[in-house]
């Protein structure tokens, strides 16, 4: 796939080796992460919230209530500042200041288009649910129109972006390697179980 | 344990139910945490970047290059937004709408003391060390002095913060209870593996 523009503000400075700016690692973990972070500037202040969101071909979403004060600076114009990191593992090294993570991150800038169109929208949190079980969003109640008016759904351009990616063991200097001191990678796993069914009738149905 | 005071920045608006204000939630979401994302207004733009975090009694605790624009920035004396969020479970309802996520999360507004006392910044870094393997820190090499130089430690005060917790099942209206569609939760949750031994001496002895 096809590499990103880089600019002033995703070229990556520190740690230029980890950089990625190809589309298929950016994809890849946007796709992956369940939990991104939105940062926006309110009042002169970077106000950031851990949200979740997914992907609609070249474009991020989010959604969320339309009363959210950062949806509100989003609406606004304000340009967001959007954040993934999946954690791979912990990095034990034989000096203390070698001691890193294994991780798989996304910066991404941009302003949030409001998805206004009834049909689009509703493809786009179709999506979502998608995302979290296959094919769920032809089984479950489709949203009221009251539910639809309550959430405003966000698309961000996937195109001022970047990645950073380390993998591997510590990077150690050549003097410290024949320390006798344990060292080495834990790897780190996001893991999802079995689903725990919701009986209410069982509650309700209680003396 | 005692309760922060809340600000007009820390008060949750909205899911109101879900807020938490006392310390021992708190701690406990930032002592399991491994990843934050740091969030800090640069020349007008919030800029957001992940990163790992600990605490030092009531203050959190970030380490990085001073190098780093960010961390130049909070050395300016911006006012840092810091989030943390565990993801617990996906929450799947019998209607689009009231499908959520169980989580739990922090967010602290703060301006970032510079650790500059040699003493106390040696032992946060040990004790950043200390968190992902007890006692660690007196095994590996500590820091060179070049090394302490390009490290900056900063503490925040862990006082404007709020958390957000949602446990649980799906919240569905009661007409949606009977649709035929299953309903619950997934558990998520981050697991750490055993530890894959770094050996150099091997790889640098290949032919």
């Amino acid at each position: 796939m096809s590499e990103v523009v880089v600019t002033e503000r995703t070229r990556v400075c520190r740690g230029r080796k980890k950089a990625r700016y190809d589309r298929e690692t950016i994809y890849s973990i946007l796709d992956e992460a369940y939990v991104c972070n939105i940062g926006v500037n309110i009042d002169g202040q970077a106000v950031v919230q851990p949200s979740s969101h997914w992907r609609v071909g070249d474009e991020l979403m989010l959604h969320g209530s339309v009363k959210n004060g950062l949806f509100q600076a989003i609406l606004r114009g304000e340009t967001a500042c959007i954040t993934v990191c999946l954690l791979d593992g912990l990095v034990f090294a034989r000096s203390a200041f070698n001691h890193s993570v294994n991780f798989r991150s996304v910066v991404l800038y941009g302003k949030g288009r409001l998805v206004e169109d009834a049909a689009e929208k509703q493809a786009a949190l179709a999506a979502m649910i998608d995302r979290y079980s296959a094919g769920r969003s032809n089984d479950v109640r489709p949203p009221s129109d009251t539910e639809m008016k309550a959430t405003a759904v966000f698309a961000f351009a996937i195109e001022e972006v970047s990645a950073k990616v380390r993998t591997g063991g510590p990077s150690e200097k050549p003097e410290d390697l024949s320390l006798d001191v344990w060292a080495g990678v834990k790897p780190v796993a996001t893991l999802i179980g079995e689903l725990i069914p919701d009986l209410p009738l069982t509650a309700d149905s209680a003396p």
